[in-house]
């Protein structure tokens, strides 16, 4: 009988854990308190896997099996029974986070993990006093995560070595690629570079440097075509003669002179904003919000096959 | 007949100029000291012309009549005499773009754009005192450019509008995606956005919260893959349910948090770049980095294939 993930909460994100768990052979069983949600929740499951098999990314797995081996549960304790791993997938609020991981704590065996979907808050945070606080960890994916497979593995000080590697392992047997962090940072790592981005853009536009639109050509059709594939430091290495070196010790006083000018944090709100939503809602109004998502993942999913048949590299 | 084009430099950026446009219906002349570099530069261009034609990336044209209006001529003046635009790409070093400059403007008709392909010095650096001044302006494109449509147009202060609007004019003709900047700014748009991500990459690895492969997988499995079809505005307009104004409620005040522990530029030195250059040596030898290179093109030629074929939007 394969091993059992439990997974709290049946929103976007817990669906989309299900899928990944069952496509990496294990049993999942998913709760939620909402009964409804439940049922709508293994009806996407279903299509996803379906879905994932038809473009050949479900790692060579019969669709219907990987079903077969989805269930759900209304009680909180079965759920969590026996399980090696809980995914924790509730809404993004501390509160919530400490009241569902005390809950939790009381259930668990000491061999369960409890794994948190968090995406921007330090797992130190809502798992300090808990008697299984060494088996929590945060795993926080990429959206779509069954087109994206990054993953940050975000223990907190006191989480075990075991439970850090052995997460890892689950992680990269259920086909993602885990990056992680080896202490706590706010934003993570994804988030941090995100902003990073979002910042500079913000000041480009609010300083009348730019439109907005511009902001998104510049990515979409220079830099995010080169990192789709290869990331900030293989792109670098490959941009001198003489690799990497070569780059820094050419680049190093621009960059750094460069940086000195990007200036204090901006909030996200004011007249720029105005300008940002109008180019956003004129692009992709908000009657077409939902279209435009799945015209997104069904592109990430396109790029998820052409990345599959890409080259190895020399 | 067809419009001319001069090209100065008939390196690798040269090269990839002359076939783009080829592409876009102009006659090109290419100028170079070294009469090997351009025999050489004409066979490279004859076989990226028939490469993109078989991609079907030229613009519906027919790759030897499209080679047919290309020629090298030894003589600068020749070159320039009765060319619309004239693409100056020669090495990346002030002195050499002012003397190039000055040495142009004494050439040049009243009505010939003097275009420079330069990636981070601002136009009026080596402008201010030419006769032509108001003709010059910065194009700067992305490596290599057949495959990355994103140029930065960068007008100098005293660039005419006519200059300014009949460059943007010729680079959509030529099938590229002009990024306009209204001012004059250090870094320009695409290396402050790739700096900023490099920067907070490097203190990152620097300060010891991951390695520097975690920065190319966050890349490569998450935010780069969106980044290639849909721009960082675009990304979080999708990635709240009420788009871009519900996204910057939710999380500005978290992204300013975050932001303001970036801390200083780190110069791209010391043991940081050891570790990085351990990583990228391991990944990517040094030995292999030509091979390397010609992969990424073969990705990004593949890349632009299907962003060719990729679904309107809805």
């Amino acid at each position: 009988m394969s091993e059992k993930i439990a997974i709290v909460g049946s929103g976007l994100i817990g669906r989309s854990w299900a899928v990944l768990f069952a496509r990496g052979g294990y049993r999942v069983v998913l709760y939620d308190v909402k009964e409804e949600l439940m049922t709508q929740a293994m009806g996407v499951i279903e299509t996803q896997l379906r879905s994932l098999h038809e473009s050949n990314l479900l790692l060579g797995k019969d669709p219907a099996e990987c079903f077969s081996r989805v269930s759900t549960c209304d009680s909180l304790s079965s759920t969590v029974e026996g399980a090696i791993l809980l995914q924790e997938c509730v809404p993004e609020d501390l509160g919530l986070k400490r009241k569902v991981f005390t809950e939790l704590d009381s259930m668990v065996s000491d061999t369960t993990i409890l794994s948190s979907s968090t995406s921007c808050i330090v797992p130190s945070k809502f798992t300090e006093s808990l008697s299984h606080r060494a088996n929590c960890i945060v795993c926080h994916p990429v959206n779509p995560p069954h087109y994206c497979p990054a993953v940050e593995v975000i223990p907190a000080p006191w989480t075990s070595g075991h439970v850090k590697e052995k997460t890892i392992s689950i992680m990269k047997q259920i086909g993602m690629k885990p990056v992680v962090a080896k202490k706590e940072c706010d934003g993570f790592i994804l988030n941090r570079l995100q902003y990073a981005v979002l910042q500079e853009s913000w000041r480009l536009v609010e300083d009348g440097v730019c439109d907005p639109e511009d902001i998104d050509t510049v990515m979409t059709g220079g830099l995010g075509l080169r990192w789709s594939f290869i990331g900030p430091f293989e792109t670098i290495h490959l941009n001198a003669p003489g690799g990497v070196r070569d780059y820094c010790e050419r680049y190093s006083d621009g960059i750094v002179r460069v940086s000195n000018t990007f200036g204090e944090p901006r909030p996200l709100t004011g007249e720029t904003l105005v300008k940002v939503t109008e180019y956003l809602e004129g692009d992709v109004p908000m009657e077409k919000h939902k279209d435009n998502l799945e015209w997104r993942d069904g592109v990430l999913k396109q790029l998820a096959v052409f990345k599959q048949s890409m080259p190895d590299k020399p």
